[in-house]
């Protein structure tokens, strides 16, 4: 059998139902737009085990997602979408990219969450566009965008507090939204939401508890997932 | 005599009047963030008449800038103003670092004018930044950037009528604004107007008319700055 899909973290296959499938998350970490390669032992479960846990809870708390259950350590089933080629990034402190297109240094705790949108195309790495290139490219209307920011700024909120309960700082995270294959006319949090995409730091030690250790030669990132995974279930 | 300030293509000098400035159109070209230099003879003289010509005619349609009057072929008095670190960049056709960003071919015209905002930083490159970013960077407020974007916009349209009745199509062009040192609850449009900071093309042939001569190696780079000028002349 051959995935539908195979990107640079997750397979996509398909199931017996023609509107879900199956994401099976792998051990492969790539950063940098796939130019630093490596393989980490138990990554996709840690990640598939932290971001099931996460859907859950935003569900529970109202918002809707693609997910459907967890299958078995790196299988979860979720509603098929068509992915909105629209990348969302939130940000609470100034980290990454942010730092390096404004000359700012980490750390600065913004007075309103910032948010921005990226063209999710791995060929011209995920460029920061703006509403009115969103527009004209055809990605979304600017109703679509209205419906991302305030889900955005949802999800946020009740992260926030999710990781504080953790003992963690969320600095940004980076979500994708999709259209249910079902029905169109709904757009639900799709993708995955795990230290890949997110930047926490320990509340107390500011410590890096992310992919940022991967990125930055740092050590100990499974073990950082596995701290992150392990708090978050000891709180909910 | 040391001008108060040394940019890329203008000096700015003190005056008697400490509300106003003395720009100094310079003839050298710059382009790629400085790293292609060169001087052109007459470019200081072309580009200041094009931008004279240009911002009579927004004032007498009603758009504020901080024009006073032409001094000399290459001098003009200015409202001295504290420049927003913003470059509003507006597009109607697309060209540039928007095609290189998204993958798009130039030319394809856009259904309504795009409107970005840049950083106005030379070191970093003038990056492209959203209104988020510009309220936790401080650069302006959220009212700022309404204000910014509907004279944007005003500039725009009445340009595009401008520059079509002299053949030619405004494809792109930035602007910079700034408050008055005299009152700064006032923004007015300041820098220059000229195909420095314009892409502007033939009607019927297509030819480029601008800057963008010079970065590509076109030659004629002055023939066409001073055709650009001639019919402006001719049609005002
Ligand atoms: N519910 C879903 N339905 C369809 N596609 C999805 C869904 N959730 C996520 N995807 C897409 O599946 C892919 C997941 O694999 P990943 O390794 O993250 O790929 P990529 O390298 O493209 O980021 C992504 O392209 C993501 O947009
Ligand atoms: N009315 C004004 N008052 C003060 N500064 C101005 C005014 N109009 C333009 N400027 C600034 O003067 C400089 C003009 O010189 P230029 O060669 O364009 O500089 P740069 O290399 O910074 O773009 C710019 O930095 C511009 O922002
Ligand atoms: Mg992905
Ligand atoms: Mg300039």
């Amino acid at each position: 059998m051959t995935p539908l899909y195979e990107g640079k973290a997750k397979r996509l296959w398909a199931t017996e139902n023609p509107d879900t499938l199956r994401m099976e998350f792998k051990n492969d970490a790539t950063a940098f737009n796939g130019e630093k390669k490596a393989q980490f032992e138990d990554k996709g479960r840690l990640n598939n085990e932290i971001s099931t846990l996460i859907y859950g809870f935003l569900e529970e708390a109202g918002v809707p997602t693609h997910f459907v259950r967890k299958i078995d350590d790196t299988n979860v089933e979720v509603k098929k979408v068509t992915i909105l080629m629209v990348e969302v990034i939130i940000r609470n402190i100034s980290a990454g990219s942010y730092c390096k297109r404004t000359g700012t240094e980490e750390g600065k705790v913004f007075s309103q969450p910032i948010i921005e949108f990226s063209y999710k195309s791995d060929e011209l790495g995920d460029p920061l566009i703006n509403d009115d290139y969103i527009r004209e490219m055809g990605l979304a209307t600017p109703e679509d965008l209205a419906h991302l920011r305030a889900s955005a700024l949802k999800v946020n909120a009740i992260l926030i507090d999710f990781f504080a309960k953790a003992g963690l700082k969320l600095v940004d995270f980076k979500l994708e939204f999709g259209r249910l294959v079902s029905d169109p006319s709904v757009i639900v949090l799709a993708d995955e939401i795990s230290p890949d995409g997110c930047r926490l730091w320990d509340l107390k030690t500011g410590e890096k508890m992310d992919k940022d250790r991967f990125r930055r030669d740092l050590g100990g990132v499974m073990e950082a997932y596995q701290e992150v995974l392990g708090r978050l279930k000891s709180n909910s």
